[in-house]
């Protein structure tokens, strides 16, 4: 061993033993004839104070940034301390010193303040991991593993390791693809997930399965999104919905414990897809604040306030008669905004990435009063209505998006979220969790006249649901009403796990049974040849003996950046890719040799 | 939840609750009106008793080998109980069941001694999970994996991952390489190992490394090869060997007592890699027992038994004389093996696999005197040297083989260990650890007259041999002189640790200098500009401060299956590939649409 400590451990009941430390070189400072080191390691930095002999050494050998050293001697107690590292107290004698090797000027500064761009950082990724920050960052994810696996243990789960070489059966995602050198002409594909050899485990009787798993997905990387990608994966049978909620709430409270020291022991709040669609605008809302969304027009849904609308509805303003909906958001403490600051909230709904054509607001003035940018078309007692519906109080801004529905309520939701930030509700340190449930089964896709799974094929309608998808033809004949199919109303028995408005998890109770799941897959359009070539096993495994059954899968990555309050998951990956599917580092992917082509009787088709 | 209790908890003290349980039906049996019905899930079996009442429910609707039940009722005590199972001194007074899912006939008996032949059993893979056999195999690796988790999460060890989408290297075996959409002529590779970069990570200072980790290769897939496979793999930094060899002794002591409560507290061997050579004929000798190899001829190595020489190659006999090798194995208290035994001995050796042309032996009676099949050849006096260089006593047979080298000494391994199997001197519940050390750091090739890495290109030489490898050129002027090249004698920092005789794991002391490792790529035929391509960004990281650093890696699938007493490891993988690398449950490798093709820009070019 090349030490007898670490760097972040010695103390001032150590004063006076004889160690020896290996570490990185992060600052040298010398005052006339002695020179302070700092030195590194993953655990922390020890001062090292070389005395005058040595210094005859040091001119020799200078030292630099990043050298790798080994010191050796007698730990002190430092005459001026520094109380902001757990080694400020004490600093080692050096008695002798070795350089373990040199380093040239590194490209940035390996500080959490670092002066590397982005770039190259991830080119020289091994040199950007050395940062505090980054260690931190995958300390975290380390945590949450060890949290996950060790709860999941204690709950009887077994960690199973399923294939990596599999079949391409794409459904949805694009799968990468690995020619086969044995098999000429076939190709095994990179799972997605392991959906299908988790259920086949259920059918075979492990009855609680984890995998902390990499999967794979060739898309075209939006921001944050990785071609490899790491879930927490996990399946049980003889559950229901309501077993594995609670099972995934306590997993979850266990990392909040294990990692962050916090006991989240309240009730983790419920809310149906609808619910989070037309009080938040979207399916996975940040509840961490109010400001819900409330629909002021022809509502056709429960959630709307239906007493109010004829308020709106009786006026002359054409913006509001003629938009499909009309949705407001009621901002408390702001009808003191400027009418520079109204303007830039108009401004900022017409930007391409809202795409409003504009933003009508209300101000409650805290006397009781209301001005509006839609004075002329509505009385006082019709803004006045507007704010009941709206459940305003005096001090509050409401603010009012009118278009088409799904655009409308999109705006609807960035606007409540741009706002939450604005006014600082969206908290780093504040955490809450949230289920979403009753996914719609299918959604409609128009190209080819069809259904899709909006979770996956596997997922099994709600109970009350399956008479009407065994019982009905899923084939669409009217296009333009494909809302009065009956499969447009089956409601899935899928959940979703969102934290701080992110979905960190989400899974459903799976269809497990022969006729169900063979009516799903023609739903989606596969006929009975198509069906048996690519998921031929599935099918034939629900014939003997196939158990009910129901998972979650968590976003691993993305679990650890919130907990970490980052917004990239790149931060957590050790090495992770560009946005063209690159790592820059290793400058992979590459060419191959000629070799490889003619083993794997492949060629380039490049246009 | 489909159950209030598992089938294999339930007993005495339980009699009277009322319990519901859900499982699969392993057997029914009808005594008259009642019918017995053993449930059998993960945890254990448990038997139900369905009485009067509930058999017209079962007439309509029989129960088959399979189905998946859900029972509720009482639990009672049996009045004849079976104390071979957990659950033998109670059973279910079943009140109401009901059919959760049917079962085909199963194509084979869910059962230890299954019916089932391997093809059979492969294709219904996930019917073969459910036997106990094999669950009892996955669970044994999930307790491998837990105690390793565990050890190395106490020593300081963090779990970070490696990216699966990495560049194409190929050193030795071949890569699985995945065409890039995004990139259109490029591909990744799948890693063998995540060598490079935990050695970056190294660099990085995160100075405890492990991952448990699929690799990947691309070989022909002999006898229990798979093209995937799982690592335990680990690197630390700030060591030398002698810390890793404890380090990860201490792990394989804890597999031992937390997966099969044994106490392995004794030594653990150490053997450099001559001795195992001469000693045992080969690299990963089995040490349960002895019947060491005795190199009677010419010995070119400090452990062959120098002063009884003479008395061989004083002889007339030509087969000896000729042979570049004669090597002898004494078996204990085998001189009274027949005429017959010998004769068969013989045979065995003559096999292909074996491929000699012979064997001789001498029968040392217990009575002193010898009796030989070469008796024509050798004086009784010359007879009692050999036996005396072999150790032999009165009792013992001794076996003498002839010819090559190489093919000798293998041979001779194998007939030692045909000879420890027949004895029954290989115990399946005794387990020897051994550390091989020492291993030359080259192996010469002679298609490319030049040398390859005996371990990987990353090992370091022995420090003694650190100059010899800078100040020499590695280029092999004379082809038929290589062994007298000095870097034909330098010896690798390297250690592999075996386990009744088969290699469970294997590492090095890496090259940590940027000079070191050039040269390394030199000598494996490598020029600059292909360095740089390769491994530029290692080469590159050792430029900014790589500290000392070395490492190993444990097969998981091998170290499970001799723990698990098996000597196969598709037993220990959940869904294993077939020697065509395909999964015959899944059906893959398979084709892909003409879609992937287009958008991979790639084409098939099968000859």
């Amino acid at each position: 061993m090349f030490r007898t400590n670490t760097c972040g451990e010695l103390k001032i009941t150590d004063v006076n033993k004889t160690v020896t430390l290996a570490g990185w070189v992060q600052t040298v400072r010398k005052f006339g004839s002695i020179t302070f080191v700092d030195l590194r390691d993953r655990y922390g930095i020890t001062q090292l104070l070389l005395n005058e002999t040595l210094n005859a050494q040091l001119e020799t050998n200078p030292l630099g940034r990043e050298f790798v050293l080994q010191a050796s001697g007698k730990v002190t107690e430092r005459s001026s301390k520094n109380v902001n590292i757990a080694t400020g107290e004490i600093e080692i004698a050096v008695e002798r010193f070795t350089i373990l090797n040199k380093s040239i000027t590194p490209p940035f500064t390996i500080q959490d303040d670092t002066d590397g761009g982005d770039e190259l950082r991830m080119k020289y990724r091994f040199l950007d991991l050395r940062r505090n920050a980054v260690k931190k960052n995958l300390e975290l994810r380390y945590a949450v593993g060890r949290s996950t696996r060790n709860y999941l243990h204690e709950n009887n789960f077994m960690d199973i390791e399923t294939p990596f070489l599999i079949k391409s059966t794409p459904e949805g995602a694009r799968d990468f693809v690995v020619p086969s050198r044995m098999n000429a002409g076939q190709f095994y594909a990179l799972p997605q997930s392991p959906q299908t050899f988790k259920q086949l485990l259920m059918v075979s009787g492990y009855d609680r399965y984890y995998q902390i798993v990499k999967c794979f997905r060739d898309e075209d990387l939006r921001a944050d999104r990785q071609p490899e990608f790491t879930q927490i994966d996990c399946e049980m049978c003889f559950v229901e919905q309501e077993d594995i909620l609670q099972m995934f709430e306590g997993l979850v409270r266990r990392i909040f414990k294990d990692v962050k020291n916090i006991d989240y022991t309240e009730v983790i709040e419920r809310m149906t897809w609808e619910e989070a669609m037309w009080q938040y605008g979207n399916d996975k809302p940040d509840i961490r604040f109010g400001i819900k969304l409330n629909n002021l027009k022809f509502p056709s849904h429960t959630f709307a306030d239906k007493e109010n609308i004829s308020s709106i509805i009786t006026s002359d303003f054409a913006v509001f008669n003629e938009a499909e909906t009309v949705l407001a958001i009621c901002v408390p403490n702001c009808s003191d905004y400027t009418r520079k600051q109204t303007d830039e909230l108009v401004e900022w709904v017409k930007r391409p990435q809202i795409g409003m054509k504009g933003l009508a607001f209300i101000k409650y003035n805290t006397d009781g009063t209301f001005k509006s940018s839609i004075d002329k078309f509505f009385t006082n007692d019709q803004l006045k209505n507007i704010a009941a519906a709206c459940h305003a109080v005096a001090g509050d801004l409401i603010l009012i998006l009118a278009g088409a529905e799904e655009k409308t309520r999109k705006a609807a939701s960035d606007l409540r979220m741009y706002m939450g930030t604005t006014l600082g509700l969206r908290k780093a340190d504040d955490f809450k969790l949230l289920w979403v449930l009753d996914f719609p089964l299918f959604e409609y896709d128009e190209d080819g006249n069809r259904w899709v799974a909006r979770h996956h094929p596997f997922t099994s309608p709600k109970p009350v649901d399956i008479n009407t998808m065994i019982n009905n033809n899923p084939a669409i004949e009217n296009a333009a009403e494909y809302l009065k199919h009956p499969y447009a109303n089956i409601k899935a028995n899928a959940y979703d796990m969102v934290l701080n408005g992110n979905e960190i998890g989400g899974g459903s109770i799976r269809i497990f049974q022969r006729e169900l799941q063979e009516k799903m897959f023609a739903a989606l359009g596969m006929d009975a040849e198509e069906q048996q070539h690519k998921f031929g096993f599935l099918l034939g495994a629900f014939e003997y003996g196939a158990p009910p059954h129901g998972g979650i899968a968590f976003g691993f990555d993305r679990l650890c950046s919130i907990l970490g309050g980052s917004e990239s998951i790149r931060d957590f990956i050790a090495f992770p890719k560009n946005n063209s599917g690159r790592d820059v580092m290793i400058d992979a992917p590459s060419t191959i040799d000629e070799k490889q082509f003619e083993e794997l009787q492949i060629r380039l088709d490049v246009k």
